[in-house]
Order: structure tokens, then sequence, then C-alpha cells
């Protein structure tokens, strides 16, 4: 396959990104129809890749050229990101997609055509572009938004300044949109494991009773669903350094999904899965079944709405979710009919969740898969 | 003022919550009808101070008590906060306002009724508690949302840790929830002024070209309209370093009104203004009258729609925005009939902003007031 050959070929985006310029120059040139190929993205070409345990992008392609009227617009702007993507580079800046829109959009000499009419087009063409150099937008440059969170043992070297994670007070370490290994590097790391939280007010309170230092581990949270660079930092948290990922979120559709995007990457940057996914993240909790456990009093569990049921019904058949042990959560969860947040657990005294619940399930190894 | 006189008496937390429970207990053991004094905050008690140019809360109040069949919930509610934030404390932790919520719930025994149905119940009574008190969320250990970065020349110390935010590489320092003098200290800066930022896109822009460096300056964003930590850090670089204070948003409703709100405070939290803005705030753009002045590509400007032009003939009639300097921008804006937005600068290239426009701005003191 062409694509797959140009991958193994270049994998400096720069590079591929004059590739990708010169072959449209050297068609235009042999008066031919330029054409960019591109990975068709939509869920008819993606699937569960079933050893690695990753949504991945299938291998069908589309050809977008410049001579097909259907083509010529998405063609140009197609063309224009890849320059803009080069020059950025080439100056060595980075900058926000929404900067990248604001730098392309034009009204085409001479036409009342813009190049651009708002974000929503310049951006799928960016992702695009990502997919067809098999590479993430950090690396052509462009931020993407960040709002995570992480403290414990570790020393990260950002462009060149020393963090060290045990010591940033209530705050921790701002992960950064743009957690690729030449800009954050994992330099020392005396931690055990990874604690993912869903919840920023959870994470501080464990931060607060500095259970990373008790139980040397990483306590990260994403601030709801995970920016990329936090998903990239978790992917490399267990790559690089072998710790193992526990997930801890809201027992309720969203939290399961939340867990889910971590461990198996999503359907629209399935392309990424192998960066952004940790198929060895194991689910920590809460789980509807830890209300008996735990003796969590009822009236902190919230009834499902018919919203719910529907979720819940629709990933009793997702792939990921096949393993009897979920399977059991979410026929529990439809059977008792409610769902639960972090914060119950504060209904057992605030500091139940760091001095009870946490260390009972990880002495016990109590995960889901 | 009854009122009055206590915030006189007492200023820490734990004894005001104490005193309260003891007036209430008092009574009781009198067999009188409990009793609580609260502010009135809505809008018919909050005004503009033209001295301190602050939005103010005005000197109505209101009792809450036990006997009127119509404050009872009330009452007990607010009782019921009052007594957890005391344990908390006490206890000293502190927690998360859902968590709050979640400890209190429950179901009052031998009848139907919960303490609190959802959290839209406990938030406000808290908010009374707080203005009640004259202090703040973060004094009572609850966490507000956060969001903010900053970076540049300061050392901050943040519960017993040295941060050196001129060495916080690309994500720059986390302002956390609670910016309290208490938690965070000021140890050190040589920076002469704040640039307050409304994106974060923008500030990441700005901090990769080391923009505080060069301009010895902090760069602060507030990732949209600041969190209660960021306008209490902000104010207190202000009050306690001298540094002036430029604010950098959109040209649009929305950011006019983030900077009126880091300026003079919020209706909603009027009671909180002296402590969260900071009057001598300046805007040093962008501007509606810049598009002209810096040959800005009118394609990048965006059609103001019918609700922007409500709102901002709305904003021409705000007691802050009657400065002529306002009058002049809200009418330009309103006449040319576009607003604009940070990364439109892009337009004029990736490094416009921070080698061209805000030195040139800062040089020439072209602020609104």
């Amino acid at each position: 396959m062409k694509n797959d050959s140009m991958h193994r070929e270049k994998t400096d985006p720069r590079e591929m990104l004059k590739n990708l310029g010169m072959n449209v120059t050297g068609k235009i040139e042999k008066v031919e129809n330029p054409e960019i190929t591109l990975p068709i993205r939509t869920l008819s070409n993606v699937f569960f890749d079933e050893q690695n345990k990753l949504i991945k992008l299938g291998d069908k392609i589309s050809k977008r050229t410049y001579m097909n009227v259907a083509h010529t617009r998405k063609f140009m702007q197609t063309l224009l990101v890849a320059a803009e993507c080069k020059k950025i580079i080439d100056q060595n800046v980075s900058t926000s997609i929404r900067d990248l829109y604001y730098a392309l959009k034009r009204t085409i000499p001479d036409t009342n055509e813009n190049t651009f009419e708002d974000q929503n087009e310049s951006d799928p063409v960016l992702e695009d572009l990502e997919a067809a150099l098999n590479t993430l937008r950090e690396k052509l440059h462009l931020q993407a938004d960040r709002k995570g969170y992480m403290a414990g043992n570790i020393l990260i070297n950002d462009t060149g300044d020393e963090i060290d994670c045990s010591k940033m007070g209530s705050s921790g370490w701002a992960i950064p949109s743009n957690a690729e290994p030449d800009v954050i590097k994992l330099s020392k790391c005396d931690a055990k494991f990874v604690l993912v939280i869903e919840k920023d007010a959870v994470w501080q309170r464990l931060n607060e009773d500095k259970f990373w230092r008790k139980h040397n581990c990483l306590i990260l949270t994403g601030k709801g669903q995970p920016a990329r660079g936090t998903r990239r930092l978790i992917n490399r948290l267990h790559k690089e350094l072998k710790l193992p990922v526990y997930v801890l979120t809201d027992a309720d559709a969203w939290g399961f999904y939340i867990y889910s995007v971590i461990k198996q990457g999503s359907i629209n940057l399935s392309f990424l899965s192998d960066r952004l996914g940790t198929p060895e993240a194991k689910f920590i909790g809460i789980t509807t079944q830890d209300v008996q456990k735990f003796d969590i009093p009822k009236n902190v569990t919230i009834k499902l709405n018919e919203g719910d049921k529907k979720r819940t019904n629709e990933m009793l058949n997702y792939v990921w979710f096949k393993p009897k042990e979920w399977q059991q959560e979410l026929k529990h969860m439809l059977q008792v009919g409610y769902k639960l947040e972090l914060e119950a657990l504060s209904a057992k005294g605030i500091k139940f969740i760091s001095e009870t619940y946490l260390p009972q399930k990880i002495a016990s190894k109590d995960f889901l898969p």
C-alpha cells in the first residue's frame, strides 16, 4: 500500500510534508492530475484490533484529486494546511488549531470565495493530514487543548526545565498539550503505579492527603475526558516506565467511556490509538457493586434515567465491554437502577477514599479488566 | 449593624462558624426562635462603588429563622453546611463543593425528606455563608474550580514547596483553586508587570517565545473567564507586589466582560470584589480599532450577530464602561459591525503578537481604562 510504504520511508513530519508537496508539484509539472492519498476515517474503516486490544484504523484509502470538482476545494485546503504546518515547523514555533485557521483564512483574489469559512472546515483537514502522515498534530507543532495535572515521585524534563512532580504544592504539575518525547522527557521515576482520576476535585483530595507519597504512585487527573497530551503521557508512563495504570471514574456511562478511551483509544482518533491508548490499563472503580461492598449509603446513588439505561444497554454490546466482569457490572447497574459519582464516597467521610477505598481495592487487586 | 460588628470581632472562619452555631444554640436554650442573619445577594442589593471602582454588596440583610415555615428548610441547610465546614476545617483537610453536597445529603430519619435534593440547593447556601461571614470558600477549605496557568520571574511557595515560575517548561505553573496567602506565598518577584491573557493558546504562543523573559513580566491565562483562584492571584500580584495588570482578550462582548470581571468583580460574587477585583487593571487589547491601527486583514474579522449588537448596546450603559475610551470602542464596534478574536493577529504572522503588537501597545501605553 502506497500510504504504508510512505510511512516506512520517512517519519520526520517536515520531510513527510515536503514529500507530499513534491508529489503534487511533480504531477503538475508532468501536466498530470495531482492527488493526495488519505486513509478513510469513518466508522466503516475502524475496527477493534483483538490482538493489540486497540481501536484501529483500517486500510481503506481515498484519493483527493485536484481535477475532480467535488474534491477541488478540499484539495486546496489540504495543501494550505500542509504548507502552513511546514512553515510553522520551519520557524520552529508552535500554534493552536484556531490560529492555524486564522492564518489560512483569506478571500481568494478576484473571487468571493474564502479559503475556509470557519474552523469546522480546517479541523477535519488537519486530522486527515495527521492520519495520512501517521503523525500527531503535536509533531506538526500544533497545540491541542490541555487540562490535566499530575503529582508524585517523578522528574520531568520539559524543554530543558527540570520539574520535580513531588514538589509541586497543591496544584501539581500541569500536563502540557504536547507530551511527545522531544518536549517531555521522563527523567527519573520512583513511583510504582499510576492512578488516573476522572475528577480534579478528587485528585486534589488525594494530593492533599499525599496519597502518592504513602502509596509511592503517580496521581494524575484528566479533568473529565483526558486531553490528547494527558492520554499520550499515560501511554508513555506505561510503555516507557512499565508502570501499571489504574483508572478511577464515576460509576456511570460517561465514566466507563472515559476508561475505554484511555484503554483502547477512540473511533475519532483511531489512527492514534497506539500512541494514545493504554490497553493494559485496569479499572479500579467505582462500580455499582461497590455500594454493597463498601456499605455506601443508598441515598447518594443517582437513579438511572432513560438515556442512562439506553447507553448502558449499548455498552453491553461493545466488544471492549465483553469481558464477563464488565458484563456483570453493566447488568448490575441496570438491575439496581442507579449510578454514582466518586464524590459519593465522601458520605463515608472525607478521608474514606484515600484511607480505605483505594488501599483496599489495590491490595486485593479488585479491578475490572 | 449586627452583621458588621460580627465581622470586626472575628476573622478566623472557624471562630466565626463556631459563633454562628453558639448564637443558634443560645437561642434554643432560652427557648427563643433561632435565626441567622444574611446579607441579601440579589441585584437589588448590589451597587458600583465609585470610590473603589468595585461592584459591591449593599447593606440590606435578611433573617433566616427556624420557626418560619418558609425558612425552616433553608435554615436547616445553612446550619448543615456551616457544621460541615467547621468539621472540614477541624480535620485540616479541604474538599470540593460537590463533595460537600454528597457528605450532607441524606434522608431525614422517619421522613421521606432529603436534606438536599441536588447540588443546586447546597451551592447557594454556601455562597450565603461566605457572604454572611465575609469570607472566601477557600478559607472554609472548599475548592473552587481551577484552570489557569502562569509563567515568569516569580518564586511561589505553595504549602512549603518552592516553585520557580521561570522554570516551568512549556506548561507553566498551574494556578491552584485556593490562592489565599496561607497556602500561596509570593516569595520573590523580579517581574515588572502582569499580562493576563484570555486564551490559553495565545498564552502558550507567548510562553514559547519566552515573552515574559524579554519583557520581564508575568504571563497568566485564566482560560476564558478566570476561576476564583486566578482572580485572587491577579488581585494579590497587584496589591502585594504593586505590579501593573494588563488584560488581553478578544475584541467581543465576552472578552470585554471577562476584563470587567477581573477589574471590578461580578454581581454574583459582589461580596468578594475587594479580594477578587483589581480596579487598576488596564485593557491592552484587542479592540476593533486595532484593525486599522495594525492593518489587520478585514477577512479575519467576524460579523456581529443580533445577540452581539444587543449585548454591545447594553454594555454602553454599564457604569464601568462609561469612560469615553470605552464608549468610543463600543460605538466603533457597532459602527464597523464586526468583532475579532486574538488569533486574528496570526493573519499577520505567527510572531506578530509577541514581536509587534504587544511591545508597541505597551511602549505607547495604548490602553483602555
